[in-house]
């Protein structure tokens, strides 16, 4: 392995732990009935995106036409580009040309966005964004009969809803987050029923509320989820932040950075990797900047560009130079496995992620949409 | 502009606001006699360094192997690794390439470090880093002779110290950072005196600090600073944090993201540049995760990968969709300038900045140096 590991920091992905992922959600889904359509920004490899699809997902979700461009070049062809995105000429072009390849859907939330898309483009699919709790994007559910009325007056087609419950995101919140997602998203089925529009597709998702939505769909009849199509990205290699939350287990983080430790002082010690391979995220409640996930116990609780202050608890002492007994803590020349925070920011921090199975490095692939963000 | 403009989210620079910054450093350091030696991991851009070096600077300062190889590539030849690398055998070979074509510096803070170098290296300039308070990589002041008396011994040449004041980086905390900064760097250099090596090369500077350490050369005799070289890198561009530090004002803030507001609801406006365009950086000092430069009382309260979520007073209603009068707020489809909070993350998102001069788009630079993180 020593031979062909790239050099430190490097992103690995464990294909084994990464293909269990990719297994176990689709088979929530397909057990529940809904569609999987998960969202590739997570991981912006085609060739990735075409193992979820082998398992059963019926399209990939992406967040820009970018995005939409390169998958559609590497062979998807049913995309959603879950953005309430503004259109210029430019961007109404690319989008007319991406039409014409793709079964392409896209995203409104205003009066204002449906008429910009419309001045370009007849006959497409639309998703009403809704907010349904996490207040980002999206309009007000009641809302989501007169947007797409509007829609369908200009020439597009309105064929749903969507939304994001990103308030998922705490410890705890999942639970509230499916129940204000299923409440919102029947709310604004019901605005578009009323002005004659049905909601075909109903969509919603994320890693931490992904399988109580799924869950909730197949208990029992009377809680029938009304959603039909979920969305998640992160859950294909999962990460510090999902670990936090309880969403996983540090064995099926499937993905990590792998640092050396490159000074040492007492228990605190530095590792290669700082903000520019894992990512700046950290939310109010994560206990560090990712975890070491050799060492539970130990926190990273500062991070420069490319330094990740490591501090391990003081009871033990760090050994350092010389070789090291069982147990003992890292030294300076030491390899360390970190997952991120958040693995979304970090896959879009490299040109190349590199795949290994049974720790063993058997190659690597291209980050083929890292930083297409227009 | 618009036929020239990039579809939005992207990076612009001011030419005329950088040849300023960069102008002003220059002046300082001087002024001070101090050598500017700039850490070009902030920009990554050969041209943009070349303009420094233009302006008086003796070399350049970068973080990773990869940085010096691209920066030797594009004609920099005087190179200093600011970083405490713990060399393979693989990073030993860039290495010995590298120190063929350029006036290389490297870095040791231990034994083992030096050590590791010393295998494949030998007669190479290497400073000692030191720990100033910014609790990072560096050793103690006092050990810094023991580590050069070391790194002598097994062949490397070290000529001198240096640190980061990294503690600048707090509301008020640039002042006392510098009396750190030139205490512990008094101490090092004795402590290399002591074991017959003298320290010529005395280098320490961050943006929030540098000015200071400047100054603090020149105020008096008695103050004299001890630093001979400073290495500030965000200075070129300057960003939220330095504004809200007081480092700089609004207007010398050099780069910003140019982005689409998407969506309105009341006071809260969603902006297409997230995380993957501003990075997630925040300190807890900060007011948000980046500043409006023509809202400044508007706070970006969350950042999503591709949404930024601003909020305005209250105060004001939000104008959406209609015209707007002079004075009012942003409405769907305005382009929006967000400076981020730390502009090294930003600039190594894209593979491109954009360059304008009175605000009209004049070109692009290449960022030649992106992700090179090893």
């Amino acid at each position: 392995m020593r031979k062909l590991s790239p050099d430190t920091p490097y992103l690995a992905i464990d294909k084994k732990l990464l293909a269990k992922n990719i297994e176990r959600m689709a088979k929530q889904t397909t057990k529940a009935g809904i569609n999987l359509r998960p969202h590739v920004k997570t991981h912006k490899i085609p060739e990735l995106a075409k193992l979820q699809l082998a398992s059963g997902a019926v399209g990939i979700t992406v967040a820009t036409i970018g995005e939409a461009e390169l998958f559609s070049k590497k062979g998807l062809r049913d995309i959603f580009i879950a953005y309430p995105l503004f259109v210029t000429a430019s961007k109404l072009k690319r989008l007319s040309k991406l039409a014409r390849r793709v079964k392409l859907t896209l995203a409104i939330d205003s009066v204002e966005g449906a008429k910009a898309l419309a001045e370009g483009l007849s006959g497409i699919d639309v998703l009403v964004e809704i907010d349904s709790g996490h207040h980002r994007s999206g309009c007000n559910p009641e809302r989501a009969g007169e947007v797409a009325l509007e829609a369908k007056s200009l020439g597009l087609d309105p064929i749903g809803v969507f939304t994001f419950p990103g308030h998922s995101y705490k410890p705890k919140g999942a639970r509230q987050a499916v129940l204000d997602e299923q409440k919102a998203l029947k709310e604004a089925a019901t605005a578009m029923s009323k002005v004659g529009i049905e909601a075909k597709v109903i969509s919603s998702g994320s890693t931490p509320s992904a399988t109580i939505s799924a869950e909730s769909g197949i208990k029992s009849s009377k809680t029938k989820s009304i959603v039909n199509e979920l969305r998640p990205g992160v859950y294909v290699f999962n990460d510090a932040q999902q670990l936090e939350l309880g969403t996983c287990t540090s064995r099926e983080i499937a993905l990590w950075a792998v640092a050396t430790v490159v000074s040492v002082n007492g228990n605190r010690m530095i590792l290669d990797s700082g903000s520019k391979t894992l990512g700046a995220d950290k939310a109010g409640w994560a206990t560090g900047y990712g975890r070491l996930l050799d060492f539970p116990d130990a926190r990273i609780e500062a991070l420069s560009e490319h330094h990740a202050t490591a501090v391990f608890p003081k009871t033990k002492t760090a050994t350092v130079g010389a070789g090291r007994s069982a147990g003992s803590l890292p030294k300076i020349g030491d390899l360390i496995r970190v997952a991120p925070n958040h693995v979304c920011n970090a896959v879009n921090l490299v040109d190349r992620v590199y795949l290994i199975e049974d720790r063993k490095l058997v190659g690597s692939w291209k980050v083929a949409a890292r930083g297409l963000n227009s």
